[in-house]
């Protein structure tokens, strides 16, 4: 069985971002700065993963510091305060630390009123920004909160493996952030899609073993690259070139959308290889699609609303514009959101 | 500011627990066992914790197929198959690894067909269960997905830590499920309303500092007690006890329910203490009060499924029961759930 549609027909939500905001670390680590680092050639790093410059945290820069002020920025943006915040959502790959959640975490960083929001996260690993928007529309759609607060913060120098230098110098580190609110009945503003597959026969090709109960930071036969990502990116590009055309396409047909109706397409920024072939090979022209690989890498959860962000910021998506997210995750999953922005 | 309503009317959602399912993993651990190996005086335990055993997961009861045996009960009692689930929704406290969320091991473990199901976990502590609740109600309601396979499972050993015995005797393992689905118009059960509240200047009181990127497992400053699990009991219980009766209150007054109205209330099994105090304090008669705490322990998130399920399988709920499932979680959060069953 390989039905790509766990739900044909779903009813579009009046729901909306209402604004956006992203945090950039200070510290800028070039590629020839990481060529030199893990004793590799010149001008290789750019070549096997398409990325120039990344940034990476600094001690201060945590999760929920980078979350607050990527919070802020989107608050500012929807002119809203803290205190009309209903749901405070985490949507990152790793927390801050195993309990509380992060979210909990980023309201005592905004000094949001205490009992005045319920903070949860969602983890999807790099598609967790796009579950995010499914939940929230849903929540939003059936009263349960009016304003959300969706965060991704990624923190990932001490889980990179620099004996695997394809995902050690893939990876990048960032905040992002969008509040979600009702649409008004006369805007377009919606959330007309969300849709995700997961096939867990890949479930081993991305892996972070450790962090959790079966492979412990305490017990003694946790080895240090437990504790660090692994990779097996030809293989994924192989399985998500063979999935990813149906799903988009059945996922489109469910829309209502033409690939030419699109404004933009955003995807996860897996790697240079991975989005070089995806325009073509989805049928989209080249400038339909928004890039921020070469400057910022692959910011795991925060690359999808990092780049949703940036896109808005360089006047790239209107109020109106349709957007399309699209990206893979460990799992493996599948994903694809459809908005009006 | 004070509020503890952030939205005052909510519309009930058509939506259903149609299967329930736990699993206990094999090894009891006695109360006097603890005491002898902690050192303790006999009879001190159960006097400071309220428990007589608890369950510890053996090598093997991992989080994923401790979920799958709970889920695979759930399944069968609501009459449906794997292939039939559109979402394996995870709700723990900790993951069985960093990467990928518990969610997609869990279709692995249950041979869930390929791409027939979308993946992700929630976290908010142990209140996750109650959080999937609402998140699986919502997206239900709004068309996302037919048929959702909810999931608590925690495997929590190298957690606990023998020099704080007033969390470590108090904690035990244990997986439940839940599978939900659209009530059918002529059907009773609905998921009337879910509230929560977060607390966050008492997010110190209830903390696992390790397993993120604050404290990473290979940093050299992570100490093995960072990695455990720290709680302020009599703290949290004075604070919960101050906020708990008019969040109740005014939760109630929204559903438009009386509190003897209820056939069985459900707490999160937090510890002896609370519990004794809970129901005279909120107004509920003791035999409102389904209690597992003595045989099961605090078992985290998978707590409030694992008493539903127990609660169920004992026939103090049927079709048309009026529940309310109420607790509190790191954060600190205040939640609580009505639903007619």
């Amino acid at each position: 069985m390989n039905s790509v549609s766990p739900t044909s027909a779903s009813a579009s939500l009046p729901v909306k971002i209402a604004g956006l905001g992203h945090y950039l670390p200070e510290r800028r680590v070039t590629s020839a700065e990481l060529e030199e680092t893990l004793g590799l050639r010149p001008g290789s790093v750019f070549r096997t993963t398409g990325v120039c410059e990344r940034r990476r945290a600094s001690r201060g820069e945590t999760n929920s510091r980078m979350a607050a002020a990527a919070a802020r920025q989107a608050l500012a943006s929807a002119d809203r305060k803290v205190g009309e915040v209903d749901l405070i959502l985490g949507a990152s790959a790793s927390p801050e630390q195993m309990i509380p959640c992060t979210a909990a975490l980023v309201q005592r960083e905004l000094d949001g009123p205490e009992g005045r929001s319920a903070c949860f996260d969602v983890n999807a690993t790099c598609l967790s920004f796009a579950v995010a928007l499914q939940v929230a529309g849903s929540l939003i759609a059936s009263g349960a909160y009016r304003t959300i607060l969706v965060f991704s913060s990624e923190v990932t120098g001490e889980s990179l493996n620099p004996n695997e230098p394809e995902s050690a110098a893939l990876i990048g580190d960032a905040a992002a952030a969008a509040v979600l609110t009702r649409s008004d009945e006369k805007e377009a503003s919606r959330i007309h899609l969300a849709r995700f597959a997961t096939y867990s026969e890949s479930s081993h090709l991305t892996q972070l073993l450790g962090g959790g109960a079966l492979h412990h930071p305490n017990s003694p036969h946790t080895t240090p690259d437990m504790n660090q990502f692994r990779m097996h990116g030809p293989a994924i590009f192989r399985i998500a070139s063979r999935l990813l055309p149906p799903f988009v396409e059945s996922f489109l047909d469910t829309v209502g959308w033409t690939k030419s109706s699109i404004d933009l397409v955003i995807p996860h920024q897996a790697s240079g290889h991975a989005l070089r072939h995806l325009a073509p090979r989805l049928g989209f022209s080249s400038d339909q699609v928004f890039l921020n690989l070469p400057q910022r890498g692959n910011c795991v959860a925060a690359s999808l609303p990092l780049a949703l962000s940036e896109a808005w910021e360089a006047g790239h998506i209107q109020r109106g514009s349709r957007v399309l997210l699209l990206g893979t995750g460990a799992g493996l999953t599948l994903g694809a959101v459809a908005l009006t922005y």
